[in-house]
């Protein structure tokens, strides 16, 4: 078992079938690594034009991988053959803002007029950030990266609106900037940074108390690195409160079989 | 008159104001040089979830520069302060895919529930060419660049689907790899070239014998090197017949606030 789910010598289907099986039911973080691994969005037709509009009018925390058909569970463009009805890891439901399950499987909930979004994760940033040498706190030292609601607005969409939500990477000036050379070639994962330094100026009042996740070290000479989050849209659809709608546990995304080099 | 309308003085807000005059009715392609211009499509909202899924997968053809909110008729991103339903030199009407008006002015077509799309026009990258001294034959032949239905199929969403549509222009070999570099800058004026060489491989019988537009000469040592078209959509339009259409007329292009070299 343990051996099966060494990160090195798995594909991203070969992780998905562990999943749809319950086998994995954990963070995907780490798992079939430079493949692009995706936040999952679920709502009926009726929200799903709003919805998109949203997305396409906030690209830094809504990067869109793909938008499937009213009714299909089929990605397949990015993972032809899975379903995304099993092959999340755990799901939350919500009916009119709040949730009401969250199962491992969302096949009882299916309806035809159900509409999927695939929206771009920094798990891939991460995975290159890492590459290059460039330290990840929250990973050292195992705790959820510290998320903030910010002071700026998202651009608006019929009913979806609300604040942009980052996440913060300590590091030193210099390598906030090499981070920003190589997080921007990755704009279906946030790709660059939205803001660095004084967390003040986009309405963080403290960086050692997030909003979501767990408070990380800051060490001398380092200052805060904020990217573009996709709790964006959770955000944005807890505020719109659609009669229903489905996400991705946080932490488990859905793996997708398309490299990050080859995401342009 | 002339003077005014010479395009090196022209912001684009003035170019604006002589169509919303009806002072200008022709071609847009030359004025506001360096500044983005754009294709429109309005459809009423019950259609608008399935174009703009159209859009997205199809970026080429169709890279989306803005879509508005519902009933209105400002760009408020792409251009705050004008107004789509005055501001484009002719627009061509249409009610189950039959044109029933081309006028200068769409005021009395309105209506609350129509949404409009900006998408972008291969203008800019034309007027990113001629500065780097790559020659434009339908431009110097004073002709409409010649265009193509293909035999590649465009990522059907609902009821949109067509062929994709080409536009051509002749190159040598190197100056067709220096024209991919330059046009590849401009992703939101449909990018590099999608073929380039036999236009068999695409579907296309003959060179001299465009679908649209007019023929032009190609000279020894020249192939012909194809870009994605915003015809594009207009076919998947025309396919689709929704109830209500509104286009702009062939080369009367919305002129936007964006510069070219920031779109990026």
């Amino acid at each position: 078992m343990a051996d099966q789910l060494d990160a090195t010598i798995q594909s991203p289907r070969d992780v998905r079938m562990e999943i749809r099986n319950d086998r994995v039911q954990g963070s995907t973080s780490g798992l079939a690594p430079g493949y692009l691994q995706a936040n999952l969005v679920v709502v009926p037709e009726s929200a799903a034009f709003d919805f998109l509009l949203f997305c396409h009018r906030n690209p830094k925390p809504c990067p869109i991988l793909e938008v499937l058909d009213a009714g299909s569970p089929e990605p397949r463009v990015t993972a032809p053959g899975a379903d995304l009805r099993t092959d999340v890891g755990r799901y939350r439901v919500f009916e009119h803002g709040q949730q009401v399950d969250e199962p491992t499987d969302i096949r009882r909930w299916w309806r035809s007029d159900l509409v999927a979004f695939l929206l771009g994760c920094s798990f891939s940033f991460e995975d290159a950030m890492r590459r290059a040498g460039l330290p990840l706190r929250h990973v050292e030292e195992r705790r959820t990266v510290p998320m903030f609601r910010t002071s700026i607005e998202c651009a608006r969409a019929g009913q979806f609106h609300g604040p942009l939500v980052v996440s913060m990477r300590p590091l030193t000036p210099m390598d906030a900037i090499r981070a920003a050379e190589i997080t921007a070639r990755y704009p279906l994962a946030h790709g660059a940074p939205v803001h660095a330094g004084d967390p003040g100026a986009i309405g963080i009042a403290d960086v050692n108390r997030p909003d979501y996740g767990e408070a990380v070290t800051m060490r001398p000479g380092e200052i805060p690195v904020f990217w573009a989050c996709a709790v964006t849209p959770q955000a944005a659809i807890a505020n719109a409160r659609p009669p229903f709608a489905i996400t991705h546990a946080p932490g488990r995304m859905f793996v997708t079989d398309v490299r990050a080099e080859h995401e342009a």
